[in-house]
């Protein structure tokens, strides 16, 4: 039953899908290896964010990457 | 003032407009009607999702289209 | 598929858990009536906030309860 | 440490780069003014939702904007 | 950088500390491993929600445990 | 009209109403200044977050807190 949103930025090298199914499997996997819970309606969703949209410490990620933060 | 989000899958066949704002209306008269609550300020947003991007029991929901779940 | 999230304030008095199985069958129903999506692995968490947790126009609602608003 | 985020709507005059970033600096800057905490850790992810999308007093923002509300 | 949002409920049987900081390691790991994000500012939040309050296939959860679902 | 939600944890040292209205005010009139959208519906809410269930770089904020990180 658990319910999982993951926010990641959308990069230059976008996420293949063959990566947010293993993401998606991954998360569902370790709530039911730790807690036992799921995984029938176990619900994931990934939102993927623009670098201009998304801050840390203040600043864009836009600008952390010109920064090689 | 309730504040209400909605995620759904984008799929083949798009929400239309007119759908949003049945749900829209919907989940705001539902809030009033049960607990008396709004509507002046209730806030509803809908998120539409890739199929890639949402995942139940484990899968995505592109997966599970192709499987008929 | 969908997943809902209800924000509604805690109030003096507080909402029963009749009204949030109504919420929950309501808002389930309706996602099947507009948009036959659903509902078996719908999920619908409500949230119950503070008064001072949750802000409308700038103020908090324990204000704007103070004031009749 | 903080975790903020915001949604907006995507209108016909769009959020520039550098009113994201104000966006992002300002609530960073505010959470350490007012409870100082942050701002290392402080993660602002900003979602700008279609105005179809957003509803408000059971309506849609498309809708409340042809009505100039 | 990512954000992980997790909601569970909060069942007789409490999730202990030591499993929320497994969920919370796991799932940095987890972005880590598939996407090589990370993990310095991985934002991880827990959320525990009442049986009452969460809601699958138009149910509470205190429902379906009372059912056996 | 803007919607803003901000995660916090809840420390010894509590965060007071007056600090909550204080951070409610501040995004509400950011947002006005900045983009100027809202601020009559424009909807804040603060979730507070035990340490436990909060990590950041792997970690929950209590070990973190116990390591003066």
């Amino acid at each position: 039953m658990p319910y999982v949103n993951i926010k990641l930025t959308r990069e230059a090298q976008p996420i293949t899908a063959e990566q947010k199914a293993a993401i998606i499997k991954g998360v569902t996997d370790l709530l039911v290896d730790v807690i036992d819970r799921g995984p029938a309606t176990t619900v994931v969703v990934i939102d993927e964010i623009d670098t201009d949209n998304y801050g840390v410490g203040g600043e864009t990620i836009t600008v952390r990457r010109s920064q090689n933060k």
